[in-house]
This record gives structure tokens, C-alpha cells and sequence, in this order.
């Protein structure tokens, strides 16, 4: 489950690893239970879409559900994000995007480390942010595109956008975006479901909508490094957890364990 | 430039022809100058942006440009129409659709026979849509979705929508297009510039926005039987024109032969 030596310079090449049916279909299903049963409940912290009101966005749900609570210590997260982080790391978001079938709305250009360093004060862009794909995501049903490489010059110019969607987020100026995507290229985050991403701070990133029949879930996790951690709380407790005591991974059975336990 | 048996089957069968290449790169430099004339033109047959006011869909284009009024008559066209329809052929429509970098929107899942049917009175779906990409098109700036054999059942279930982008549309029904995507799939019609499409009037079809920086122009030629004509001129004329003569095919080297002429 540890990076090999290749995907760890692929990584800090290109700013993400995409890494096909890295959960079994047997872990998935138990994931997607789990998704149903936290989507069953009306949380305060769940995000929802303008238009239709239905769930975007479902974060804090570690503290919503066992099975969410083994993931963010599931060893094939843990041991990798140590590997790229080199030390200690704390949850600080655990959330899974939906985007309807018809109607789940594109995210626009932007990184996470905009809105990490501006509204929770994180010092640097040391943050891993690691996928798992729900369903079977396609270039039909609002895949994520990367930036190849748009990360290596650092925090790129990004505005406070409002406007555009159900959720205020930095986003990239186009001018950057248009220069980045010369030189690198986009890629398009696609695989089956069970795939997992793992991608950093300043990786500028964005998604199409999906006005497919198909839905489109995936699971996030934002691991921060301990010594890297927020500095201040303005933002509510699911988007910026406070617990800063390191993850630690749990055996690799963990998800299955829960159909016996 | 005639279409093989096995294309004309696969026509019949799926419901469009996707001919990578078609035209070449110095047809394809004819066409974007060409472009670029009737862009600076400020026509009532265009179209604008909700958003930013660009163009659209530029219409009427083989009356505002020596090349578009080659383009309708060229025989990598009227050849192959003339195979698929089996008789004489009328121009209904011609444009440009533009989508621009991060500004061109989506358009809803539709088949053109619900307007020329409704607005045009036009008796049967007969009508072929033929496209030549002006640029490279790719998954990321806004490619045309198929639903393989969505024509088979005859015109789908569908409603007029005003609402949801800058031009009024008879959309079709998400119960269906999940049916109808279920049973044919989704195709992405990619491919370099020069390439073209030929669709039917009953082909299920859609396409996201194009949030990528890179700007996508595809030509439009609409070409209806003469038998098949409209009975209704509601419409303005650069949306469904009135001379029925039929379209003859010019010279292989037409686009060229501007150059010198």
C-alpha cells in the first residue's frame, strides 16, 4: 500500500496520483451504505444545491459514522499521505461531493490552499486531499480536471467568487488558468469506482457539471501535516476540524471488519 | 467523398457519423478566416451569451460570406446527404456555434426535429445536421454528447425550455434520456479540427459547457429534403430558409479555389 519511488516523483511532477480500483468492490459497497445512512440524516453540515436542494455536499462524517471513521485511518490513506508529508497529520475535512445526475453543478478553477490559508489561517500548502471514487466516474457525469504541474510555481492569483455556485470558493484567474493549462495540460481524473486520488494544496483543479443520467460521488479527505496546522477557527468545526492528533492506521481490513464487527 | 455500405449501416444504426478529418488543415485556415469575417460582422442572425454578450451562433452564413455559400454546396457534404436522404436537398440552416473559453454554456439534451417540427412545420425528421469542427474539440471545451441509437424510437418525449440557457429549446425528458442513455450509451464526438459529424433530426444530443481556456467553433449545415419542407415561416428566415433549391455539389477544391479566385 506504501508509493513506490515512480509514483512519488510522479507526484511531485505532476501534483496528483490517480490510482485505479485502489478499493475493492466489496469496500466500496460497505462505503456506500455508509453514504446512505449519513445521507439520510439533516445535518448542519451539509451543503446544498441552489437549484433542486439536494445534497452536494456531506462533511464531518467521521463523527457521523463508523465506517467514515475507519476510512480516515484506512492504511491505503495514511501510510501514503506519511510517505508525501513526512510526518504527522491530522483530519482537518472529510466530506463526500455529490453530483447529481441532471443536476450537480461545475466547480470552477481553484486549490485548496486558497481557501485553507485565507479562511483557516494553514501556513503552507502542505495539505493532501485523498479521493475515493463512489461511483464510476466518466467524462460524462463531471470528473475532475487537473492542471498538470499548475502547482509547482506555488499559490497561483485567485479571487473570492460567490456568485457562480452554491459554494463560495478562491478561484483562479483565467489568464493563469490559460497559461497553467498550456503548459501542462489537463487531465481528466477518470476510473471505476474504488479509484482513488491523491493531490496537494496548490494543484489548480476544477469539474464540469453533470447533466449525465449517472450520479457521481466521491469521497474526501483532507489530511495537514500537525506542525502545519489552522490558526485560527473562523470557519464552523466540519469544515476545519480542531482535533489535531495524528492519524494512525488502522489494519487494511478495516472497511470489511465492519460487516463482521 | 461517398459514404462506404458499411457507413450508411452504422448511420442507420447509431445514429450519427463521426469523420475524423474531413476537411483539411489549409480548408479548415479557408474557414476560420471566413469566420472571422462574419464575426466582425454585427448581424441580427447572431446570437449572443446570456452572460458576456459574445457571439453564440452566428446564422445565415451563406449569405454574408462567399465561403459558407461554397461550404453548403461542397460534396464532402451534398454527397453523402444525398445518399442518406435519398433525393434533393434544401439549405434550412447554417451557423457557426461558438463556445467560448470559460464562457460557453451547456446546451440541454434535445434533437432538432422537435423545433423544425414545431416552429417550422416540417412533416418528418429527415433533416441532416452535418458539422465541421473550426477547431480542435476534446472532452474539456464542450464536445457534442451522442445517445447512440436515441433516433430508433422515433421523436422523443420532450418540453420547450426557456429558461435555462441563452437559446429557447425543445428538451428532452430525463426519464428518457436516462432509459435512452442506458440502452445506447453516451458517445463524445472528439477530434481535430477538420473533422465532421453527420446526425439526424431525431438523435438525442447534448453538450456540457466549456469552462476549459481553449475556445471551440463547429460549423452547421442543415440540409432538409425538398419534399420534406416546411409549412410554417414563423420563424425569422436565417433560422429556417425559405429557397427551396436544391443544393448541388461544386468541386472538391471549392474552399481552395477562393484563394485564387
Amino acid at each position: 500500500m506504501r508509493l513506490t519511488d515512480e509514483q512519488i516523483e510522479r507526484f511531485s511532477e505532476d501534483g496528483f496520483l490517480i490510482l485505479p480500483e485502489r478499493f475493492s468492490k466489496a469496500e466500496v459497497a460497505v462505503l456506500r451504505q455508509a453514504m446512505a445512512r449519513v445521507f439520510a440524516q439533516d445535518s448542519p453540515a451539509d451543503i446544498r444545491e441552489k437549484g433542486s436542494g439536494a445534497v452536494r455536499t456531506a462533511m464531518g462524517l467521521h463523527q457521523r459514522d463508523e465506517v467514515f471513521a475507519r476510512l480516515v485511518r484506512h492504511p491505503r490513506f495514511v501510510e501514503p499521505a506519511r510517505q508525501l508529508a513526512g510526518g504527522d497529520l491530522y483530519v482537518q475535512q472529510i466530506k463526500i461531493n455529490v453530483k447529481a445526475a441532471f443536476e450537480g453543478e461545475l466547480w470552477q478553477w481553484h486549490y485548496d490552499f486558497a481557501t485553507h490559508h485565507a479562511d483557516d489561517g494553514v501556513p503552507e500548502p502542505k495539505a493532501l486531499n485523498l479521493h475515493v471514487f463512489l461511483d464510476d466516474v466518466t467524462e460524462f457525469n463531471g470528473p475532475l480536471y487537473f492542471i498538470r504541474g499548475s502547482h509547482k510555481s506555488g499559490p497561483a492569483p485567485a479571487h473570492h467568487d460567490t456568485v457562480s455556485t452554491s459554494y463560495p470558493l478562491w478561484v483562479v484567474e483565467r489568464e493563469t488558468v490559460a497559461e497553467l493549462a498550456e503548459a501542462g495540460g489537463l487531465v481528466s481524473a477518470t476510473g471505476p469506482a474504488g479509484t482513488a486520488l491523491i493531490f496537494g494544496d496548490c494543484l489548480v483543479h476544477g469539474s464540469p457539471p453533470n447533466f449525465s443520467p449517472w450520479d457521481r460521488a466521491i469521497f474526501s479527505l483532507i489530511l495537514n501535516p500537525v506542525d502545519n496546522a489552522y490558526t485560527r477557527t473562523d470557519r464552523p468545526e466540519h469544515k476545519h476540524h480542531r482535533d489535531l492528533t495524528p492519524v494512525t492506521a488502522l489494519d487494511d481490513d478495516c472497511l470489511l471488519q465492519v460487516l463482521v464487527g
